[in-house]
């Protein structure tokens, strides 16, 4: 008998969201019941809800950085005990048995990973994400929160978190490398962070100059508004690498100039259009245009102990059940420093 | 007092060749002044003179795939002596000083390297190519050409044999590596034939199955045609490697959705029209689309010396100088298997 519980429900891609139910299946031998404490707002549960990515299966529950308690463990559960702090993030299940799945990047599994919400399950019902009071994940999928992180700031880390950590750990950001964070949003507060812990030389190219200060002092060496042009004359060749967190289109030909020898810029939002590259950008510099999608379970946990190690946590404005609707409109007019966190609570 | 030596001469974007002169200056101290003997055809000579990527210095004499022996070398030089066979790329001079030229990384010279025709020389003359008797370079960018290679065949390899060395080296091609090759002709088939000397898994992607034939015997080890809608469903998410040696805009997109988990799709053409890139298909297997330009002059030298240690050469048709405005209508029309070479010793 399957549990209906409170959830955020959008019933429609226009539609105001409204506080109703989800369904969760029982515990099984593998499965973790969380009683979630926490959900994070990403932008990804905004464009998904209005079909930006496609239509979608009303009604719908996203949230996609959920953190709470461990309230219940099947037989077969070795690595989590009841009230353990744990953490669920973009993926709650994969093949587990193709190449990319048996290297530890579920994310890029061959055969499809099941995202937390909007996905098609293994059992066949549809995925609802951690806008909702409580979530069944298979062990596999659910991460510790180290108590080192603040439980309320917690849960930006496995969505935001993940999506700046992977690339800047793949890309090698460490001493001596000088990396650029476009956009200073929910992902890229999060990689400016995380790339000065790793001892990167970090720039913020944001529009305006009004990010300056917070830029600076989130950990930022250098800060550039892009409205200028003549910042593209002063950075031009600079980079070793740039993590572009913006999913609107921008000029991307004019950031890949920016990269120095054998530089990478990687993109980690989807703007829905195709970016114009121009060719000879890329050859003069060996410069490269890659992608990056969140990161693997392993990864994942390794970033949340990463952020426990270096006292890192993100920037959260706490909102409530009732207010979801105003914290999306203002997610869509970037105005919130810099993740909103839904306070479970207001939901029971 | 310079030299006037005979060469082919373009007067102008649109008229024919014709056989003319231009100048070449004395012997410096580190100079090394060349008898050619064997010119090759890169398609980028023709891209030059029609004016393709910009205006150009008229009358100009273009080639650089250029081959011959030591006639006389300047009182500094060590590394040469007269009778040695050598040879000269696309670069005859950098800065020597900026970090990439420290490298060895000249072709990427933050200062601007030296192309060998139509670029301003540090005495402020214009570079004037191989499609001549003869050719005054600085020591450091002469190559030593193996005699194991043969002579007639060697040209090529200076342009079209290190632009394929290069990025197949710098990302690893080799055991256990599968390596895509989009385009065979002079890049393309050098391509095959050095990926597979280093033990890649090769296959071509050509637009029809016109040259399957060929590239079985070059080295590939599969071939499909491009034409066939079916190729992009096969091949889907298979190749850690792809070689772009195309000029022509073609679908990039389509081709970057071939390269599995974190595989790179290198352009080593240059397209004048931007190639619009999905952020998505980027992000979706952690892809990069990156550019590739020739290579330094050791990373040149190295190359040379694995051509001769493999055996390795490209497939030429011989033409003449008179022959010139003919083999360039051939090259345009993609009918030559796979480079022309000017013997030269038809402009004596």
């Amino acid at each position: 008998m399957p549990a209906v519980i409170p959830a955020i429900v959008a019933p429609s891609a226009t539609d105001p969201l409204f506080t109703g139910t989800v369904e969760r299946r029982d515990v099984g031998p593998s499965d973790v019941r969380i009683d979630i404490r926490w959900a994070g707002v990403c932008h990804s549960d905004i464009h998904t809800v209005q079909g930006d990515w496609g239509p979608q299966p009303y009604p719908l529950t996203v949230g996609h950085e959920i953190v709470g308690t461990v309230a219940e463990i099947g037989s077969d559960v070795t690595g989590f005990a009841v009230g353990d702090r744990v953490g669920v993030g973009c993926l709650v299940n994969s093949c587990g048995e193709c190449a990319n799945c048996a290297a530890g990047q579920e994310q890029y599994c061959e055969n499809g990973a099941i995202g937390t919400y909007a996905a098609t399950d293994v059992d066949g019902t549809v995925t609802q994400g951690g806008y909702s009071t409580s979530v069944v994940v298979t062990e596999k999928f659910v991460l510790r929160v180290p108590e080192a992180i603040p439980y309320e700031k917690a849960a930006p880390l496995l969505c935001a978190g993940i999506t700046t950590y992977s690339p800047l750990r793949h890309w090698n950001a460490g001493p001596g490398k000088k990396v650029a964070v476009i956009g200073l949003g929910g992902l890229g507060h999060m990689a400016v962070k995380i790339a000065h812990a790793m001892g990167a030389e970090v720039t913020v190219l944001s529009r305006s100059e009004a990010k300056r200060d917070d830029a600076l002092k989130l950990g930022a060496d250098h800060y550039f508004a892009t409205e200028d042009d003549e910042t593209f004359r002063t950075l031009r060749a600079s980079f070793d690498l740039i993590i572009n967190s913006v999913s609107a289109a921008i000029d991307i030909n004019a950031y890949l100039k920016l990269l120095a020898l054998d530089g990478t810029l990687v993109n980690v939002g989807a703007p829905s259009e195709p970016m114009p590259v121009g060719a000879g950008t890329l050859i003069s510099n060996r410069r490269s245009f890659a992608g990056s999608n969140i990161g693997g379970i392993a990864e994942t946990q390794e970033m949340l102990d990463f952020c426990a190690e270096h006292d890192i946590a993100p920037e959260v404005e706490i909102t409530s059940a009732d207010d979801i609707n105003e914290a999306w409109a203002r997610v869509l007019a970037s105005d919130v420093r810099y993740r909103f966190v839904i306070d479970i609570d207001t939901l029971r």
